[in-house]
């Protein structure tokens, strides 16, 4: 294994690596994330919308605004102007869980990953805020990187989840 | 199953529930997070305290900040001036993981376990982070409350994780 | 009138005013915003919940956050342990208007009026963002402490909106 | 009306638009805000530059550093880095009323609308906060954008206040 | 020397220290910063607060923004609810000085040393950004603890500066 | 000398002052801290990364977050998405000291001279905080920016430290 790992200085100390001279290309990510929970917990979030309290919809919005902050939360992240963000939720009962996706995308020197991440991990624990007066046992768990697209390093697609 | 979810008022719509009455006790938290990497990633983030870059002296920082935020990310956490915030790495080579246990500590009228599952959250964040440079399919798992003390709702044990 | 600016010190210069011998006491505030709008875009928001995207969840999200931010935004407020955040809407067709209501709580040595006022703004701040695709001529108005309890200073109430 | 709320995803939940293949220019906002006083109160702050103690200055960076914060409020709003702020009073002592103008500036794909809202929203709470130990009752209003400049929907200037 | 660095766990990593069990008392603490220039940038200062903008209050209420930031910017740093910011200005024109000085106070646990000195590093940070365009040469010197009081560690009182 | 402040308005108010017609060039400045301690607290911080604690490593992260924090603590600084950020150390024993260097490049419209010296400020009151329990008389001094490039006002690079 020659690839280095890239957030060292010559110190061996941390640093925001350089990226000036990378150059300017669109990037987008998709992370995934999982909740487990209860199947009455599961019952709850799904009649949400239409009755007692939307919890997915505030789930949302975290996630959309934790992803802004995201280079203020993982220390070595680079600042983007990021130009979109997106999650979407799917309700799995036969499974007991909650399957969350988040998309984010730049046109700029570096990519979304640790956005799109940040996003879909901020959404599980605010499903967990939410829900922990009836279900404590709930797990988030599966949090990693669907796909890239864009930069220099070429596209991924994670082969299963 | 009689209990509520406590997050919304009489309108349906998500509120920061009204803890004014609730009494001030000394409140603890620990929270675990599990990232499975390929082999050589572990390795490399072992040797990184004595040579090449310390990854989990960037996770630490990273997870004690955002325990600190955590009411500026959880929409409807509470503000709360945190006592202790502890994380522990344990490298299990033999699973190709790393476990992160973080605890918080509080003295107030609401517990701390959002902010010691946050700061799990994002110090396996971190730790992908760090090194995605070698190892883009690394997973983050199990995120979970393990026991919970204080409060009027009682302690709580997770029996396994 | 004798009553003194006391955000001042002896330079004349803001400070952060002392009130460290102030008692500890449960305080309460109210307050209330207004956002006029086309009748078309107060038809889109009540359909809203059911359908199309809920404007006012984004909004009651972004007012609870605003409020526990307010000593972050509003230079000279002290930052407070915020006991409870509540926001509520009154549609007012009649008047092509949205009512916004939000009440802040905290068991502390400094009222929350600023926190209430900070958080109807945000939320009709949002309104008008999630809406101004189809209505840029919103306007704001009749932001106003409705009332508050508690402090040495005691209660207040306004007399009209 | 054709024209569709776009802060939502095709779950219609909200998300952040893209905004990827909108064209980089440059875009200008003014928005306005009055806040409404005692005759004495606006006294006070009009003698405050020259002796007492400068409400308005202090308003004014409150304002300038509301508006770098806005994407950080307004949950849907895009992160955009600001070339100009700036605001400017109007002491309106017929009317008992201080009038706030902000302009925002940027070379980008979105819009500076909110960060003029925000600017001159936060201005006014701050003067609020300044002066409320002499007057509770001061009344914020007429918060709408004057104009705006650059961007695909075209150049948009408010009839009348 | 027995006194231990009190910031690192069992592991020999960082963690915020636990000061659950320590008592609630009145801390007081003031800092000091000097900022040196050359005697026309000092002569535009002292100007500033009659005619042509006031750099010493942008910089005063920097400070105090920033001292209220403290827990956000230091890492191992507590969260305190403040209760006093102040901060003061002495022109030394003999020695092309601005010196700063800074007094933070809080009702709690732990001390306000990093309250202080944060707001008084920042207000000359920002005095330096004030006047950069006319003198790039200005330096911040003398950063230091002039005394705190409260607390189980007792008094603290700089001999001299 | 006919070079004026930038950071006021014509009323005589602070603005961010408009860089939208700035040429976007890559931009660097590096910046330098002094902290001097006792003998006894250098040699502590120096075996840390081996043994008890890295108060560097902390340290470290602190300067890189607070640099892309730059823009939020210092009223009139401009958003920039830096492209880098490096700090090192320098022990230097024989002057009981420890010197911190700093460097941030942006490929932008504005410098990055706030964004070095916010990073070592930081750095070097982090240093601070993690040695307080065995050293309360450490001074900061000597912050300065070394040298920039880029940008219209051409280069700079400072004759002594």
């Amino acid at each position: 294994m020659t690839k280095e790992l890239t957030h060292f200085n010559e110190q061996g100390r941390a640093h925001m690596v350089d990226v000036s001279d990378k150059q300017i290309t669109q990037r987008t990510a998709t992370a995934y994330a999982r909740i487990t929970m209860l199947p009455e917990t599961l019952t709850r979030i799904r009649e949400g919308k239409m009755a007692k309290g939307d919890v997915l919809g505030v789930a949302q919005v975290a996630g959309i605004m934790a992803a802004k902050k995201t280079s203020d939360i993982i220390p070595m992240c680079h600042p983007l102007p990021l130009t979109k963000v997106d999650i979407r939720f799917e309700e799995r009962p036969e499974e007991n869980a909650l399957d969350i996706y988040g998309t984010c995308r730049v046109t700029g020197v570096t990519g979304v990953e640790m956005e799109a991440l940040t996003a879909v991990s901020v959404s599980a624990l605010t499903v967990y805020d939410m829900c922990k007066a009836i279900d404590k046992g709930m797990v988030i768990s599966n949090i990693c990187l669907l796909e890239k697209t864009g930069g220099k390093s070429g596209d991924y697609r994670r082969g299963n989840i």
